[in-house]
């Protein structure tokens, strides 16, 4: 549905200039788990909205997660070739290309809000208001920053390590939940409590991603050099930390009090489960 | 008034992580024409409002256009080491940060825009279309793959410069002057004649840029290598070309029919006799 819907929101890959809506297609499709959009349309059911309420912000989320993908991948950021195994976006369409089609993917991400029609309890302007927290030097961007500035040999602490995961992956986690519950018309005390599930699931996510770059599965040139919240617990306790998250984002769903929050609950597992 | 207001809207130099809000504020301070944001606020005039009606829009034009500039200088671009006499900010501040901080600049630019109340006559979101249009894959960051696509000794066809200077510059005059004018709630005839002022005040300021980077006052490192449409004419037909559009662009104000269109004929007659 996500793939789908995707598709009918981008420009055709000959549109001109075609490098560019081929490099964009190329980034968007290349086998993303989608789990920030799931998150989104999962929040809106377990308010008792339709996944088709969240749509848009659903689009949004997922456009916006594959511009800092690529990003990350350039050669003054990560210096990735490869990701999820296959050429990342500058290495099969050059540096400049890249770092463009994931800027126009920003602005498509922010574009595509304009297109959801919020229920009156909202301002219509409040899925912005998310995404660009979410998304700006308060959010990712900052949480990039500060993971950047620690990587290099410095002695990481634990309340850095913690900074970084806040805003460079559980900010937006967080955002998708609301953006979904908003679009669904959510009221006061489900959105706080699918705000606090959103925080500990990103959390969780994000100690996981250290544990899987930790291991011997990622193929990944530098991931010795990246800061990690490893660099301050061992594989262990970050295990078991993440497992704490999670059951405290299982415990704000029950908050909810309905039997729609099954969804999240499994994807609250799924984020500390997974092998990839 | 623009600059009190950016520095009011952007988070403090020594907010965490400092380096990035520093980064930040390098680049939107430093010395910039401010000429779209003075085109929104104008148009706001011209249709009846004030500049204050315009103030979020303007704010956001500025913040992306400055984002734009930031990615133009990196290396894997134009490889520009100074803008305006001074350090461009990946010298500054280093590659990453400068690709976070311009990324975190596109963000704010959109966010800035959920501060804006629209007349009832506008969609709520009618600000976020008109951005995101202009900065996406269709507007500047089109304009920018196909100004790169251009460099490097290939022929370059009147249409090519075109296509160019239309997304990579006009769609963000255009949408300086309808985004003043939606936010001051201009009728349907006043929004379409500022429109196509906009537009060709756009060509005209793309065509004299060219003029100015190809003459001996810059100092840029590869302007030799640039697409630029003296490419297709020479400097005294370019000259011409642009004379012609910002007589176009005065006709259309002209249709406004008041005596609050003058500092919009001004900033037409400036944007071609500028030396800077």
């Amino acid at each position: 549905m996500i793939d789908a819907a995707l598709d009918e929101e981008l420009p055709p890959a000959n549109e001109r200039p075609a490098v560019l809506h081929r490099a964009i297609r190329y980034s968007v499709f290349s086998g993303g788990k989608r789990i920030r959009p799931i998150l989104c349309m999962a929040a809106a059911e377990a308010v008792g909205g339709k996944a088709g309420d969240a749509r848009f912000p659903a689009l949004a989320l997922e456009l916006l997660h594959t511009y800092t993908l690529i990003h990350d991948d350039l050669p003054c950021m990560d210096d990735d070739d490869l990701r999820r195994d296959k050429p990342t976006c500058h290495i099969k369409f050059g540096e400049a290309n890249a770092l463009l089609a994931a800027d126009a993917l920003q602005a498509m991400a922010f574009g595509v809000l304009a297109k959801a029609r919020l229920p009156s309890r909202y301002p219509p302007t409040a899925l912005l208001t998310e995404l660009a927290q979410a998304a700006g030097s308060r959010g990712v961007v900052g949480g990039q920053v500060e993971d950047l500035a620690a990587v290099g040999g410095r002695k990481l602490h634990a309340a850095t390590v913690e900074f970084i995961h806040l805003h460079k992956t559980a900010d937006l986690f967080r955002a998708a939940v609301r953006m979904g519950a908003i679009a669904a018309n959510a009221g006061r005390k489900e959105l706080q409590a699918l705000t606090d599930y959103g925080v500990n699931v990103g959390l969780a996510f994000q100690i996981t991603d250290d544990i899987l770059d930790g291991g011997p599965l990622t193929g990944k040139k530098r991931r010795l050099d990246k800061s990690s919240c490893l660099a301050v617990y061992g594989p262990q306790d970050a295990r078991q930390k993440a497992e704490v998250l999670v059951g405290r984002a299982v415990t704000w769903l029950q908050r909810l009090g309905n039997a729609r929050i099954e969804p999240l609950r499994a994807l609250a597992q799924f984020v500390i489960e997974r092998v990839y």
